[in-house]
């Protein structure tokens, strides 16, 4: 669970509830179910129009991730990634085939299995390259969604504005209504702000650093592979894998992987 | 037929609908015919200033794939670059030449007839890689035409407000008249905000997904095509080209291609 | 002539001027000389300091090229190159040299010397890029007049608003001049949008999608100039060249070059 | 301690308050708790569902850095390398070991162990690559926290001006508590324009050139260290280190470096 | 003296000056001190934030630049480089050093030091293209500190326009003093959109076209350098070289170098 994301999103929320009381307003002056449907229902339908129907419903587990802290346990793959090194050079590339089964890793698995069939270093560079590039993409277009979301709403909260504005305008003459009917016509402006600056803007920015970082794991992955079949002695495997850690998790890692 | 656009863009327009009925208007006061006409048909001529007549007519057919689900069929296509590779290794990559005439993909026919030429492998992936940028170009040109839809719309809608206000404060005596002025002058803002966030950028979204599919589909084509010319064993092609595959697709494709 | 241009130019301003008429006003409401000066002149100045002299000079005879549709004479090109390239396959490349004289074209003609001169195909291909990289760069500097015309209008627009208003409200006893004074101050940032979305910002579309179409061709011909260098076969010649024109024109194209 | 940044800062501030006066208010119109609370803390509160609960409440950490100049010790950097490369070609590359311990950076030393380990050279430039690219990576994920803060802070501004008008309103009866409610709503408008004007924007600038700077200086070790392996003239040596060097400081450092 | 920066700058103010007097204002109405102070010191200041006490300084130099026509001097360095180019070849290119001395382009210089040391040539292009780099890395820097006050400038002018509101706004009993109040904080906004439109943006592109064609004529002495250690013929020296002229310019250059 991350924590972090509930402090952000709660925090926000009881920051504009705290605004909207010391207003000298209360929280019902600011609901306004139609306003609702057109900011809120209608940038998320517009996303269909974006995007395609799975990956539309899809975006409330896309952003449910947000609300998660992954483990890419980067320690276990760099110690497991020693482990075949060492098998390697003692029995041989071939020697890491009944280790394949126990691993949970799909990318890993695909890659010492491209090893362990003797496939050229080039190849297998390019086809977990390959993989890579897809898994990306696929975020990019996940991440493209929810950052959709957050340009249409505010784009829809200024159209709801737009015709209270006009509906107000055309029936000037009772005076007294004047103000309610244009605060009204200014709470689609609200919603779409807040749906963009409390919630899109920055889910979308953690999801960006979720990508990047699991990137970063597949990429040492790949380099630890690769060094694998290149019989690297296991030091400069060590060296190589910890330098995509940062600074706090390698001095611990270090102390482990290359204590002798 | 792509019933995500339909529900997205029949949805966006319903909760427009719906938030004029809860603003005390009707339809008729929110259609302006010179306000389409300058915002509409204005932001649709700017486009014939941008680009040339054949791209501006043809922009209609453009947004009409929006409408469509593309089928780029790629568990035939790797069925196909499947079938050829073990042709060609058994019988030698000539006698891929009877297979060519019954090939509905011009691309993959391209790119095999160079390998039954004897063409080096450089300049066929040169060649294809040309061809393929050629068609991202085309591409990326009408995408483009319609993101400046996108971006003329709303500024002729402020265009038009501007028009309107300086009328109206012209002629600032009739003050009953002031309300309603203002509301028509508001009309093409809401219109150029309509085409924008309900229509065409959500439309070049789309089209850019469109887009990014079918590249990686020719992508998908150059590598299968190379790597049987390059005599590649059918294990190491089939795994190549299901690294292109999203992991659902994938599994099945996975299941039919390499079974044994 | 480029009659799309001038549909695109000539539309976008008779839906302003029918938008001034449905408003009530007349054109000489929408008329202000210092408006014009403000913004149309003040802009225009702004591109000395943005550029040189000549350029600023110069950028109406650029704005004249979106008039003109570029000949690039593809087919032409191709014709000539294919006719070159079995001339040196039969009679060698020092016989290019007679041709020479009577090539139009300068960049063929120039990689062509080269290549009678019996130049490296990587220093030959470095020159024509580097040619190639000074041609496009000249072009963005001129298209990158055009689009700061497009960024300082608005600019300028606005400030002109800005100076009317504060002489308004410096001045507020006479309340019938108040309207009046303000549809003045308004009437710059008319202009301003005005010069932004009907010029400027297509007409920079439409001079980039030029440059990048005569880019293209030189790339062919780079392309096809190093082809006869290297003594391909024809029909690979005519392929690679085929590969950068759009599918219309490629499929007469091969009827006419790859006939037999 | 870099004044720079208290000059900065300090300066805008008090132009700042220099303009309230001279509007003819006080320093108390203008603070208004709750809307430091929606502004400042809400857009805070916002880093937490962008990023995570370390770096956001490292943040303060990272702006820090802003008010010190940092120390990259170029000429001690060059030194040390020459001084090192010297007895590499007079004693050999193991004579570095010794001097090893001695060594201060980190990256210098973890790249000399490797020179020192007779790692190969395209191993060594891919390992401390890496690591630079990870440094610079962590660097711009707390860039980017700085840059987030100054985009969310304007936009809870408006947000809280949104709430304020609606409240305003809501209740326009009492006709003398209009200017002041508005007022007050405009307030958080305000906190968000300086929050991003004063401070984030030219914090975030501030810190990319330090950023910049610092990978300079990286590939200035990297460069030296491969040099160094290499067993290149100590006079290359020198002029490769010190092209990383602005003018002034490179005139003074030829005249130590390259004397003789 | 770059008379066109002149034109610019000039012409804009006076096109601003017009428009004040044709809205019945007098140049006095615009002053306004602390506005001043707000817009021009407090975005000044901001820089010192952005980057250095010595660059910030250093800015009204930078500024002085587009003030400027640079000399890049074309032909003298071509016919600089031929000769060089001769003698090498007639020569050797130890015979290099005597001409070092008189050198004034310190580029030229060291780079022709470095092929008289028997350098290799790659080592060359790296040590020159590390160098261009640096110089664009501090040119790129001084030209974001022109961008970043174009950037507070506009931003500060809006803070401004805010306090004045608030300060209005808290204050609406003299009904009178509201109109010229307003006026006073509108013109912040103003100093803001001129600091922006008629000075900033324009200088930093003129500082960028300086920059570009530097880094072009660079790039063209480092081509002539490694074009004389590699011995290439003069013609192709002198086709390379010219290459990097504009049309006009590379006219009477051929004309000169390439006579016969």
């Amino acid at each position: 669970m991350d924590i972090s994301t509930i402090i952000g999103v709660g925090g926000c929320f009881a920051m504009v509830v705290m605004g909207i009381f010391t207003s000298g307003g209360t929280i019902l002056t600011y609901v306004d179910i139609p306003s609702v449907l057109i900011v809120v229902v209608g940038s998320y339908l517009g996303l269909f129009t974006f995007s395609n129907i799975s990956t539309s419903i899809g975006i409330f587990q896309t952003i449910g991730l947000t609300f998660k802290i992954p483990n890419y346990n980067e320690n276990g793959i760099i110690s497991k990634l020693m482990a075949m090194s060492e098998k390697a050079r003692r029995e041989g590339l071939l020697a890491l085939e009944e280790e394949l089964e126990d691993l949970d890793d799909e990318f890993m698995k695909k890659g010492l299995r491209l090893v362990v069939d003797g496939t050229d270093a080039e190849i297998i560079r390019g086809l977990l390259e390959t993989e890579l590039n897809q898994i990306q993409d696929r975020h990019a277009g996940k991440i493209g969604v929810v950052n959709m979301w957050g340009t249409l709403a505010p784009g829809l909260g200024m159209l709801g504005t737009v015709i209270g504005l006009i509906a107000m305008l055309k029936n000037l003459e009772d005076k007294s209504a004047l103000g309610p009917n244009m605060a009204v016509a200014l709470i689609t402006t609200l919603y779409g702000s807040m749906m963009a600056n409390l919630l899109m803007i920055p889910w979308s920015g953690k999801l960006k650093t979720h990508d990047a970082n699991e990137a970063k794991v597949k990429e040492m992955i790949i380099e630890g592979i690769l060094s694998i079949q290149a019989g690297d002695n296991p030091r400069i495997l060590a060296t190589k894998l910890l330098s995509y850690l940062n600074p706090t998790d390698r001095k611990s890692a270090e102390a482990e992987f290359l204590k002798d």
